[in-house]
């Protein structure tokens, strides 16, 4: 259980994804509606747009997009890397001991991050969690490179949380602000191990794990924790970073003992058809549909009139909006569809948290009943 | 009041365009919010997709979009002419004495309306009300044309109707279908009153102005009701098709007698940006901003706290969404925006009706009262 000024947040928790302070198609309450817990919004996105201050005298993140509701922001130190990749490749961020120097996707615009930076527009903004700035380094890269970036990456923890106690670890707007820290380390176990126990040591109030494996090769994602479980600290939130696109990965990161994670993935594959359908039999995720979800554009919907979903508990499935009148929404382009899909797909994944909390609580009430026998 | 077999509908009433079975970007639940009474559907764009079959066997197009109040479909003529347009101005439709060949706008491929066909469709379709269906003539066209073309529209008048009772008055799905007719006659009075005796001679439930000026050119339409006024059934629905656009637009028709009328502007000037201002004071519409709507990209918006409208009663204004993250959701293009702005507009012009409604019962009351003495 996570408890910031803006509400409880029960662990294990996805997170949905809320870019520009909104999760693309849905307003505060249907966000309500799909219970989710805590909300991801992006430093980087908020930062270009509308500006923080901007944000800030908005009331921050929460009141301005009408969640209200417990947020993470994350540092912005992913998106600078890799927005800033050009058309050819080339990257369009320069990195020195400071920080970084990038280019907006928007305008062109130059800009800089340094770790202080980071945690100052995080405090305007407000969340309720903050990131740490991190340099997130891709898998395929030489040995020197990471172990560079590891130590920078280390020496910006520390000026992290040396800021945040400078700027009180609260919000401009008077809130409590926790700072996770972020183990990174690409493929290398050594290296892994390291951060681990560097970044573990450190009064960080959670540990994340980051990089650009984490959430996007699942083997490589659990491999990852199974070298560096033992080492991360008992007592805080561990968070998997950008982790939560296929049904099955919400069933296997909980099995190793995550406590949050995120994902772009049910908002973005609704918008592109991808409908999730399934359920949790026993402790695997179970669906007639390949990666669990159903292509709502397939010609077999067109008179289709079941649900998505029997028995999902989402308002698009309760409202009772037929597969044959997505399937004509979605080949219309029409608005409504993009909403009700987010809806599903949200409310699905929360959901399937939901279950998976449920079963651990069993599972450790019989064991503690194990015990006293 | 018109009594359907999917509810009451009190008059004058304002019903939003619902095209593709769906109001853009809202959702049943959210036409409901509106307090919208009755929304109309386009015959010509469900015909296209997905088809009038696959409506009917979905259940009828109120059941389909989940909206299951009354509906009105209009015939398909007025798109056929319209869509049918070439890039270089030519038509891409060709009109003979038994019906319209056209090409879709989707895919090119070649289809062909007849008046009874019209009807065939929209008892497919299911509408509570069906609209005949007429050659829509423009203002700017010879006096010979309009000539032909309003014989043409009288004779498909009688085939609308012969065709209307061959299939029972009644919807595929088994409700009651009440069909109106069209008073055409371009910007010539002596053809639009001639039009105005035909379609109110004949047993129409209702009776609708068209023509490219209904709608388009208040001025006009307002000169064409003063024309034909006297010459309308007493105890029939009087529909102005595609009026709506300004609020002082609403203000205007009702007191002209009007008890119908749809327009599409409230959603699409809500996703471009104009947000509905003002109130109604005495028997005008009066605001700060010119023609009653706010440009919420405008740079004053930034970071500006207050509602859309103080003492609205849409959802989005009672949700406390703020100009401010209105004004950062449009720039983001995010999708969330034209939904909270379709909201707002709706229901800024059903609540407008609502407000006309009352005062025309106050004024009628005095009116008795007065008698009574």
């Amino acid at each position: 259980m996570l408890t910031t000024d803006h509400g409880e947040v029960q662990t294990p928790v996805f997170m949905p994804v809320g870019t520009a302070a909104t999760v693309k198609a849905l307003d505060g309450e249907d966000i309500r509606t799909t219970k989710a817990e805590i909300v991801l919004a992006n430093t980087y996105h908020l930062f270009l747009r509308p500006g923080e201050k901007t944000v800030s005298e908005m009331g921050g993140v929460q009141k301005f997009m009408n969640w209200n509701g417990p947020m993470l922001t994350d540092s912005g130190g992913f998106q600078v890397f890799s927005l800033g990749l050009g058309a050819k490749g080339e990257t369009l961020s320069k990195i020195d001991e400071d920080g970084v120097t990038f280019k907006s996707h928007l305008d062109g615009q130059v800009h800089r991050f340094t770790p202080e930076k980071s945690m100052d527009i995080q405090r305007d903004l407000g969340a309720d969690i903050i990131m740490a700035f991190d340099e997130c380094t891709p898998d395929k890269i030489e040995k020197k490179y990471v172990r560079e970036a590891l130590d920078r990456t280390h020496r910006w923890a520390e000026r992290c949380l040396k800021r945040w106690e400078e700027n009180g670890k609260k919000s401009a707007q008077g809130a409590d602000q926790a700072l996770f820290g972020i183990i990174q380390g690409s493929t290398d176990r050594d290296m892994r191990e390291e951060a681990a126990k560097f970044i573990s040591s450190m009064p960080f109030g959670g540990v994340a794990l980051g990089g650009e494996t984490i959430g996007y090769n699942m083997e490589a994602t659990q491999e990852v924790i199974g070298w560096v479980k033992h080492l991360l600290p008992k007592d805080k939130p561990i968070y998997t970073m950008g982790l939560g696109r296929d049904p099955q990965n919400i069933v296997d990161i909980i099995k190793c003992g995550i406590d949050m994670f995120d994902c772009v993935a049910p908002t973005r594959l609704a918008r592109n058809g991808a409908l999730y359908h399934g359920e949790l039999l026993g402790e695997n995720f179970e669906s007639e549909f390949s990666n669990g979800r159903l292509n709502i554009s397939n010609a077999q919907f067109i008179k289709d009139k079941s649900l998505i979903m029997e028995g999902c508990d989402c308002f698009t499935c309760q409202s009772g909006y037929t597969r044959g009148y997505l399937n004509h929404l979605y080949k219309s382009k029409e608005l409504t569809y993009y909403r009700l899909a987010s809806i599903h797909n949200v409310r699905f994944m929360v959901r399937l948290v939901e279950q998976m909390r449920g079963k651990m609580r069993k599972n450790s009430r019989n064991q503690e009943l194990g015990n006293s026998r």
